[in-house]
């Protein structure tokens, strides 16, 4: 390991091998890297470990890191240390630091206020392209994202923007107020949530959306770069959330960790399975006497679950894409319904033949036949449900819900084939 | 709807107005819109839906929207038209499109060569500042991303990059060799597959990244507004391709298309569900003695099937995200089959004793509880084999995941838990 080789390595690379090393270990390879560098790594670690490496850096090297990281990303990693250290190195820093530092670290997380970084390039109407170039000259070492420039008024609030490319093409005297684009196209509110941040910039192709609060007063930017992290995150909460491990596991979590956070929803399903090995217990009679009833359930259930699970997807897509509106909702619920019935209709029949002829009991084909549709029906139903009513409680729809959906379709489906069959078989 | 309120709609939302209206409507709407504008909302369709609506315009209309859009937007749609159509807008189109047209189409959809734009801004190493920015000013009117500017040689290789805030803070007669970055980060082979294409931009947190081909010739570049769509897009495919549903199936799509994208994955799962019904009727006889082997059966199921899915979950976002090495797939294979069996032994025991009080049967209780630790310890083992397999086997390891996974845990957790009953408990 050469400190030579290491500054060459891109941060994001060094940062995933960081990761699993042990946390002497990290301070070693941390030591071979100045302090900008450390900084860019930092900042492409989660902010927890980040937090931890940072914890046990010398404490003057701990606050010339803080101070060149990014304002966001300081703020990140700051929020995640302990009050006391949180204390000790906001003395150290410098005072502008400092105080963007606590402004940051008051907005919720997932908030556009929580993903903004504060370092943004503003001018006035009045300056002529040359000062404003001028301008941004000077900011030019401190900040790392300029892509777009902001235009404020004398309050500080955003009246319109200017791109780095119509700085270059536009002639050096001419006024900001000519050049600026003043129809302003996804502005953010500082507290809107960072998915739906997440959204905006899919919608407007922008590099960076500017943040305002509830006057419009400039506060800050969200830039792309953090937007690619955030759509991988969600879209890593939302699967993992729906089968029911944690939003944020990673697969290199210690051991007792991921077991912990896994068990609850195995509790919930725990009690849900039992729910559905009550239905069947209604059964027993029926089922002594007639044991094909068993070994078409799990055929039932599976159908029933899967069916289910493919609407569940979509639906959860489609919301996590800004795609379903609430009014939509019910023709989405039928819609799902009846295709999932229809492939009950498809499945059901092809079951229902082969029951006949490799048990030779056409009677108990006909009641999986009208069962598989009714049960497949259902999941389609419940799939839709599920999310959309998690949705409507303000809930995470994707949380647990492939569970909760096996869970019900588990229950519906056995209650409608072991009932169908004591009713007609017996 | 009036012209002039709809051209103040971003593209984008009007993209999503105009999926949901039938096709006349359609025409209707963009009759209201100027070229420009056409071919702003065209892009942000899905490229089968521009294709359509391109199909069914005037030719001499369609040949100009096909001129006005971005090359990589243009060739999407471009490649989804019949031959015949392609043909007659590609005599009419300028020579200089068509080209690039041709050459777009060429490369796999799913490549960097399908997703990158050939507007790409190049200058050479011996030109100043001011030259290239002259140069640039030629080219804005045409080119939608101009953030960097590449420097390429004689031969058009790349050799170096400079961002447009470099030119705006140079002195005007610094030449490109000297303010140029020449360690490239990031360089893309045209073949490259989106999915990496996308790690390495949430890697280096560039607003876009140069493609080249095999010589080191630059081609295009791939910008980051796209990355954002082709990240939402993977994350999409993933979730619903490992719940068996289709990759790009869409909640409005039509009911049919939806049905038949569903069915084959639903009949490759009734076929696994028969053998989990054939697995129960080895122990048909031993059900007829004992019923509550029937009551306990979903039990193993169910728990066994979620305790799965939680590993899957996590190793098919952790590949997706390029975080799981090759040669750390057996470490994973153990610790994820460690952590459902820790799990098993927690519900288990649970299980175990509420069927001992629920139907005082003891010796059933710990039969029930060395199943549910065997299977779920399988179950933890098959989450994540299943998708390192399908990866090994150059395969999606999204593909009907979930469904591989309850089938194999249906079937080994029915063999598992019968088995042991027919041997102890009888
Ligand atoms: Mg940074
Ligand atoms: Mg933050
Ligand atoms: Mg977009
Ligand atoms: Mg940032
Ligand atoms: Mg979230
Ligand atoms: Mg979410
Ligand atoms: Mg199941
Ligand atoms: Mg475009
Ligand atoms: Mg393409
Ligand atoms: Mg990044
Ligand atoms: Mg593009
Ligand atoms: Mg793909
Ligand atoms: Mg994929």
């Amino acid at each position: 390991l050469d400190a030579g080789r290491l500054a060459r390595t891109s941060p994001h690379t060094v940062a995933r091998f960081l990761e699993r090393l042990a946390v002497d270990d990290r301070r070693v390879v941390l030591r071979l890297l100045n302090i900008e560098e450390v900084a860019d790594v930092l900042s492409e670690m989660e902010s927890d470990d980040a937090a931890e490496v940072l914890g046990r850096m010398r404490e003057n090297r701990a606050v010339q890191v803080l101070e060149a990281l990014d304002p966001d990303d300081s703020a990140d990693i700051f929020g995640e240390l302990k009050k006391a250290e949180q204390k000790r190195l906001l003395g150290g820093v410098d005072p502008q630091t400092a105080d963007t530092v606590r402004t940051l670290i008051s907005y919720p997380k997932d908030s556009a206020g929580g993903v903004m970084t504060t370092d943004v390039a503003t001018v006035s109407r009045q300056m002529t392209v040359r000062q404003a170039v001028d301008h941004i000259q000077t900011l030019n070492n401190r900040f790392e994202h300029i892509h777009y420039v902001y235009v404020v008024d004398d309050e500080g609030k955003l009246i319109g923007t200017v791109s780095m490319r119509d700085l270059v093409i536009s002639k050096t005297d001419d006024s900001i107020g000519d050049i600026m684009k003043s129809e302003l196209r996804g502005v953010l509110d500082v507290m809107m949530d960072q998915e739906d941040v997440a959204l905006e910039m899919a919608k407007h192709n922008f590099h960076a959306l500017p943040v305002v609060d509830s006057g419009n007063l400039l506060l800050g930017m969200v830039t792309d770069d953090d937007i690619i992290d955030i759509i991988n995150q969600e879209a890593t909460e939302d699967f993992q959330k729906a089968l029911g491990a944690g939003g944020d596991e990673a697969i290199h979590d210690p051991i007792l960790n991921s077991v912990c956070r896994r068990s609850p929803w195995l509790l919930v399903n725990l009690l849900s399975a039992f729910f559905a090995g009550g239905v069947i217990s209604i059964f027993e009679e029926q089922i002594s006497h007639l044991t094909i009833l068993a070994v078409c359930m799990p055929i039932v259930a599976s159908l029933g679950g899967n069916a289910g699970g493919q609407t569940l997807a979509i639906v959860i897509r489609t919301l996590a894409l800004g795609g379903l509106e609430r009014k939509d909702s019910k023709s989405v619920l039928i819609r799902e319904a009846f295709k999932a019935g229809l492939n009950g209709i498809l499945v059901g029949m092809i079951s229902a033949v082969a029951v006949g002829f490799l048990a030779g009991r056409w009677d108990v084909s006909i009641v999986l036949f009208v069962a598989m549709i009714l049960s497949m029906t259902y999941a389609g139903l419940a799939g839709a449900l599920i999310p959309i009513t998690l949705r409507k409680m303000n809930l995470d729809p994707a949380q647990s819900s492939q569970m909760f959906l096996t869970a019900s379709t588990d229950i519906v489906g056995f209650a409608i084939f072991l009932g169908l069959g004591s009713l007609f078989l017996l």
